[in-house]
């Protein structure tokens, strides 16, 4: 006791917006069993009825079997170890594209050791090939001045929220279900979260009278709105917004005086020929608003898209409409941290300028990218399919990003089992699943949804192999499961 | 004016703690003018009475042509591209040791790719090798579960900050002068800085009595002081303290029930055979005290030493003595980012477990590893002994760290010139010895100093070359300058 007493500190003097943070980042009840269910599994492969746990729970593909790019990865080796490029065997262990590519970005390097700070917004010659990236992307300029390289797109949306959030007065726009970036930063920073519910009966599409009547409603509580989230292609829900949204979040931006805070981390996650990504800042632009008219930040990483890179932390945040005076003021929190790494760096730059027709990589890196890609959309639309087929599931199309957020309508009895446990019913649920089948999704209730609907997220999986084993357990598992709390 | 009008965002609106920020990351009055200096040379040679910027103000030794060390980007090559290792050609770039390392390096990574997210505290088996690191350089036990793989030092300084303080009330003791990292981190969550002057009298060492007063004093005024920040060796002083001294700072701790924020990331920077340099955690330990006496958070990075990897953004922080709930939220905080690089990861196992005796590449890394500390420890030394024997100059042996910091008395007829610039008198003084020499230092103000003592942080170079050209231009400056504002 003396010496527990002794103790600096203890939680309840810690900051209280820290213990307000939601503990599944901690896993969950249902990440930290599947944990607690791999170690039985690698003590004794028959303490379950099933050899494996699938993770179907967080995107990260290259844990999962999933092979780097190789003209990525050969750019990044040779970056990394400069000497390389002096040898003459590279000429027979890397592509002559990856040894020109690495040439030109040592070359941008200030002492080109690839150990140095950058400025603190990145290399300046990796800002312009992003830049020239995404002129491409949206037949439309943008300049290395507006880009910020970054640790993965978390770093720049706290950024971001550093710089509105003053108290628990300011509030910020945020789709409900949403990644637990945004509300955990808002939590952070003891902001307001101020929900608007996507429509799941349309698709997951924003339903801007009720964005609009949301934005009133917190007004009217004295809250001063400062900023919208959207995340296009969506996660968890996996929609593609279509263009006529898109200007409609724009318009109400413009007319409220709201910066959007556009998350565009899935614009290469498309699995659909009717749809296609457009970036706000093109759709802003489409309508007739330039630099004075909204203020846009758009976010972007390396751990999507059919690269995958997720460990390696790379990302940008491209700014445009704001005054000379608050991009300094970004510029300041972004010196914060002195720079972004270097191999996250370069890896963006790649991601937006790869490989060209001509190039000798080119058809290995278009087989590997549509192999990739072809992977995810049939996987997502194996699962689609085979949720809308079970009793009592919906799920919307999966048109982009990685993973689908199927409906379940859970008999009474479900959840009557759930509460006498005290649990959430989609978590009792998720739990069921996990002990029958092995499979790990994340209940619905992490991401939010409208009161009284349950969900749970299930990433779509790089492998088709994987997918056809998901689909055989879950379908016995619900069979089962809808019978034994059947009314 | 109507454009300006709809915007979003305006200074005044930001967050007021971002306002708050000093502006010497946008580099200051100083680097801003080199900055300005260096395109003007880059446009004309002859612009300037000096043909190139020579930047002493921040560490960055590989943008200043310090090159890597070998073994380390052989591994961390032959991790990111890992086909490289299937190669015969291979043990013909490589060398041997670093063939096995990355073999070992990656097999712990799941997926072999080095692409997925780590566990948020950073790969296990990297983890367990700084851990060994740890226990080596100590001789006491270390635990891979204490260890959390950040990006760079800056990012668990943040964490850190982000638990420990809640409101304006909440203070830490930081010294001064110090590192811009800890002052800005706590004016960006609101805290207040208590500040304890460290003793130029006696070599830059913690005077306790005066820590003792200062923490005594800002409790009176009701500020809950939460922790205490010691930088070992000093940035921007370069003292290495004294076993006594940390005893003393340990005791003080303890007793006042303080976290113990210690930053150790010069460890490896010592230039006298004087002394050595000692964890705080060792210390802790040798008068006695275990988890349960002592809340101790130590921070290490891959940017300095003799490694210099600042690109890189690697780092760690050791937690000891936090109980399991305090230790949750610590966990909740760093899992806000996913998880740290995993090329940085790497970096940070492999200094803190270098090539073995009898390794292929211990002599050269040995080599390399001697030649640029003996290089650093030349260059401060030089650099010690010309300012001493400057009029009005003085300056502490720089027995590790980064860099010098001489106390310059400005004659008072250069403090008025100061005055009517509406300058500091040793920003003046800078800007006058930048627009003579092309050198740049950081002003004294930017760290804090004695008020009416004025100051600069002069940064060791690693080439001998460039200190010669150094030593030889300030000489010629400085004896002007006096010379001009003589009364």
């Amino acid at each position: 006791m003396l010496r527990a007493a002794a103790r600096a500190l203890t939680v309840s003097s810690l900051n209280p917006k820290v213990l307000a943070l939601a503990d599944h980042h901690l896993g969950g009840l249902v990440a930290r069993r599947a944990q607690s269910m791999q170690q039985e599994l690698d003590a004794n492969p028959a303490s379950h009825p099933f050899s494996e746990i699938i993770y179907c729970n967080h995107s990260n593909p290259q844990s999962q079997g999933q092979q780097p790019n190789k003209f990525f990865r050969e750019v990044l080796a040779l970056c990394n170890h400069p000497h390389l490029l002096d040898r003459s065997e590279a000429s027979f262990m890397f592509s002559s594209d990856a040894i020109t590519r690495a040439r030109e970005i040592v070359g941008f390097i200030p002492g080109k050791t690839t150990g140095g700070y950058s400025h603190c917004q990145g290399i300046e010659g990796l800002r312009d090939a992003i830049a020239a990236g995404i002129a491409s992307r949206d037949g439309l300029p943008s300049y290395s001045e507006d880009i910020f390289l970054t640790d993965g797109a978390a770093a720049p949306v706290h950024m971001m929220m550093h710089l509105l959030i003053r108290g628990k007065k300011d509030g910020i726009l945020c789709p409900i279900p949403s990644h637990s970036l945004y509300t955990d930063s808002m939590v952070l920073r003891g902001a307001t979260l101020v929900p608007y519910y996507l429509d799941e009966s349309r698709g997951w599409s924003v339903n801007i009278s009720d964005l609009k009547k949301q934005l009133d409603g917190a007004r009217a509580k004295g809250i001063d709105v400062r900023g919208l989230v959207v995340v296009n292609p969506g996660n968890p829900t996996g929609q593609v917004l279509v263009e006529e949204n898109q200007c409609e979040i724009v318009e109400l931006c413009k007319n409220e005086c709201l910066v959007l805070l556009a998350d565009e981390v899935y614009q290469e996650n498309i699995y659909t020929d009717q749809k296609k990504f457009n970036s706000f800042k093109k759709v802003a632009r489409s309508i007739g608003y330039g630099e004075g008219d909204i203020s846009l930040v758009s976010f972007h990483s390396v751990s999507n898209g059919y690269y995958g890179e997720c460990g390696r932390r790379g990302g940008y945040m491209e700014v445009t409409g704001f005054s000379s005076e608050v991009r300094g003021e970004v510029y300041k929190v972004a010196s914060l941290s002195a720079c972004s790494n270097i191999s996250g760096q370069i890896l963006m730059s790649l991601v937006m300028n790869p490989p060209k027709v001509g190039d000798e990589s080119y058809p290995s890196y278009r087989a590997e990218r549509d192999s990739i890609l072809s992977s995810l959309s049939c996987c997502a639309e194996a699962m689609v399919s085979t949720f809308n087929s079970m009793e009592g599931m919906t799920c919307n199309k999966a048109e982009g990003g990685i993973s689908v957020f199927p409906s379940v309508r859970l008999p009474p009895r479900a959840i009557e089992a759930a509460e006498a446990m005290n649990t959430e019913p989609d978590v009792f649920y998720a739990l069921r699943l996990l002990e029958s089948t092995g499979i790990v999704v994340v209940p619905g209730s992490v991401f939010g949804q409208v009161p009284g609907t349950w969900h749970f997220r299930c990433t779509i999986l790089p492998q088709e192999e994987k997918t056809r084993q998901i689909i055989s357990r879950f379908n016995v598992f619900h069979e089962a499961f809808m019978e034994e709390f059947r009314s």
